[in-house]
C-alpha cells in the first residue's frame, strides 16, 4: 500500500519502520528533519519525504496515518486550508493514532465523514518498546467494516488490535483504561508503602495482594516497590517505561472528557493532582511507578 | 482439640460450625443467646456454652479463638480482671480473627507474650459465604512455629492460609490489601462510568480494561457495572457480597494505621470519605461495588 505517515517522533518512527518492513511504500512528513532523514537512510527507495501535510494529502495515497503529540497538533494537521482534509481525495482513508480527547477525535472524524473520507481513531498503548517490537495495542473507534479492512495495517505495527465501537471510542477506551491505571498505580504505591512502614516485607505483602482482592496490573506486573519484581522500572531506578508526564497527560484528557460529560471522577481527579505535584518537583521524566517516592520513607 | 470460641456473629457462627464438623470440641460464648442456642442445637453433646469470657479462659482449653466486631470488643474480651488474659493458663494458645487496627493487635499480643501465652492475629477475607463454605483466607501474624502448629485449625475454616510475619502483620496485610481494594473499586466505578457516559458498551470497555494495564480484581472478577459479569452483586441489585459499611470500617482502620505511621495515603483517605458519603446516604448495607451508583447517570 501507499501510506502517508505524519509525525515521526518516539512512537511514530518505529511504527513507520514496521510498516516499511511489512513491504509498504511510505510518504512521510515531520517538522524535525533528522527524523525524516533517518527513515530515508534506513529504507532507500521505499520512502519519499514530502514538505507539508497538504502534500501528503494530495499525493493520491491509499491511507494516511498520523501520530501526533496532542489535540492541538491533530487539529493543525487535519483542519484549515492547508490541512489534510482540505486537500485529500475521498479515496484516501485516514487513521489518527495520536492520544487525544474523544471530543476532538469525534469532531475531526465528523468533518472527514461529511466530505466522504473514512477516518478511524486508533490510539495505542505499549510505549516506545512496543512500537519498536511491533507489539502495540491499538484501540480503534469508527466504522467496523473499515476497521476490518485496515486490520492488516494495524497488525504490521501491533499485536493486540481491539475494536471499541463508533468514532472516538478508541480514545474513550484509552482514557478510561489509563485513568484506572493511574489510580491503581497510586493505590498500589500507597498500600505497599503503608504495609512496609508498618513492618511487612515488601515481597510478602505483594504476594498476598496479588492473590487477594487488591490484585491489579500495577501490583502483579509492574510493582512500584523496588526489588519486588525484576525487569520493571522500579528495579532500575525508574528509568525507561511509561513516563510520569505521559500519565499526567492521559489523566488530563480524562479530566477534560469527564468535564464535558459532567461525570464525577474524584479519584481520577486526585490522581491527576498527585502526578501534577510529582511533575512540578522535576520527576516528569521518571517512569510513572516512581510516584511511590512521594509516599515512601527513605 | 478443646477450643474456646468467643463471638458467634455472621462470621463466627459458620467458622465455629466448621470446627465442629472437623471433630473439635467447642466451648462457646456470645452475648446473643440465640446464636449460642443455635450452635448447641446443631451439635448436641459437642458444644458447651459458658457464661463469660473469663469462664472460657479458665476452662483449661488447648486454644481460644475470638471473632469480634472491632478493637473495643477485643480489648474488652482480652483485658482487665474479667478478661481472657487475666484468667487463662499458659497452656492455652490464643487466636484473634477479628479485623482490628495493627496497633491494638500488637498491644494485646505483647501482653499475652509477656505472661507466657502464644497469641496470633489472624483476620480473614472471604465474607460470610467463605466462612460457611470453609474457604476463607487467613492472614496470620505472630511466631512462625506457632502458625505452623495451628495450621490444621485454620485449614478447618479456610482454604488460603498465609503467614504474614511477626505479630500484627496479619492485620497489616489485611488493611493494606483492603485499602487497595477500596481504591480499585472506586477507580473501576469511575472508569466504567466515564467510558459508558462517553458512549462505550460496558462489556466492550470491561473487556479492554481486563486485557490492559487497568486490569484489577474489581474489574475482572467483581465488576461494579450491572450486566458485565454474572453472579456478582452488581447483577442482583448489589445484595449479598461485602457490605459498604465493612469496606468503610477497613478504610477507617487504614487511615488510623497510616496516621500512627505518619504515612500519606491520599487516595485511601479520599476512598474513605467517598464510602462515608455513601453510608451517610443510607447505602451502608449494599455491597461495596454499589459505590458506582454515586457516579452513574441513571
Amino acid at each position: 500500500m501507499k501510506i502517508g505517515f505524519i509525525g515521526l517522533g518516539n512512537m511514530g518512527s518505529p511504527m513507520a519502520n514496521n510498516l516499511l518492513k511489512a513491504g509498504h511504500e511510505l510518504f512521510i512528513f515531520d517538522l524535525v528533519q533528522a527524523s525524516v532523514k533517518k527513515l530515508l537512510d534506513q529504507h532507500p527507495g521505499k520512502v519519499r519525504a514530502l514538505s507539508a501535510p497538504k502534500e501528503v494529502a494530495a499525493a493520491g495515497l491509499d491511507l494516511i496515518i498520523t501520530m501526533l503529540p496532542a489535540a492541538v497538533h491533530v487539529k493543525s494537521v487535519y483542519l484549515g486550508p492547508d490541512g489534510v482534509l482540505a486537500n485529500v481525495s475521498t479515496q484516501t482513508a485516514l487513521i489518527d493514532s495520536s492520544t487525544i480527547d474523544p471530543q476532538t477525535a469525534r469532531e475531526v472524524a465528523a468533518i472527514a465523514a461529511a466530505q466522504g473520507n473514512v477516518m478511524l481513531d486508533a490510539p495505542v498503548s505499549g510505549g516506545t518498546g512496543g512500537a519498536e517490537a511491533g507489539t502495540l495495542t491499538f484501540m480503534v473507534g469508527g466504522d467496523e467494516a473499515e476497521f476490518t479492512r485496515y486490520k492488516n495495517i494495524f497488525n504490521a505495527m501491533g499485536k493486540n488490535i481491539v475494536y471499541c465501537g463508533g468514532s472516538g471510542n478508541g480514545q474513550v477506551a484509552k482514557v478510561a483504561n489509563n485513568m484506572l491505571l493511574g489510580i491503581s498505580m497510586i493505590g498500589t504505591a500507597e498500600a505497599m508503602s503503608l504495609g512496609v512502614s508498618l513492618g511487612m516485607e515488601p515481597k510478602v505483602l505483594a504476594g498476598i495482594i496479588n492473590t487477594s482482592s487488591g490484585r491489579c496490573w500495577s501490583s502483579d506486573t509492574y510493582n512500584p516497590f523496588p526489588g519486588v519484581l525484576e525487569n520493571v522500572p522500579a528495579s532500575r531506578g525508574y528509568t525507561g517505561g511509561f513516563g510520569s508526564d505521559l500519565m499526567l497527560k492521559d489523566l488530563g484528557l480524562a479530566a477534560e472528557a469527564a468535564k464535558l460529560a459532567k461525570q464525577p471522577i474524584p479519584l481520577g481527579s486526585l490522581a491527576q493532582q498527585i502526578y501534577q505535584t510529582f511533575s512540578l518537583q522535576g520527576n516528569g521524566g521518571l517512569d510513572f511507578s516512581a510516584i511511590i517516592n512521594l509516599f515512601r520513607k527513605k
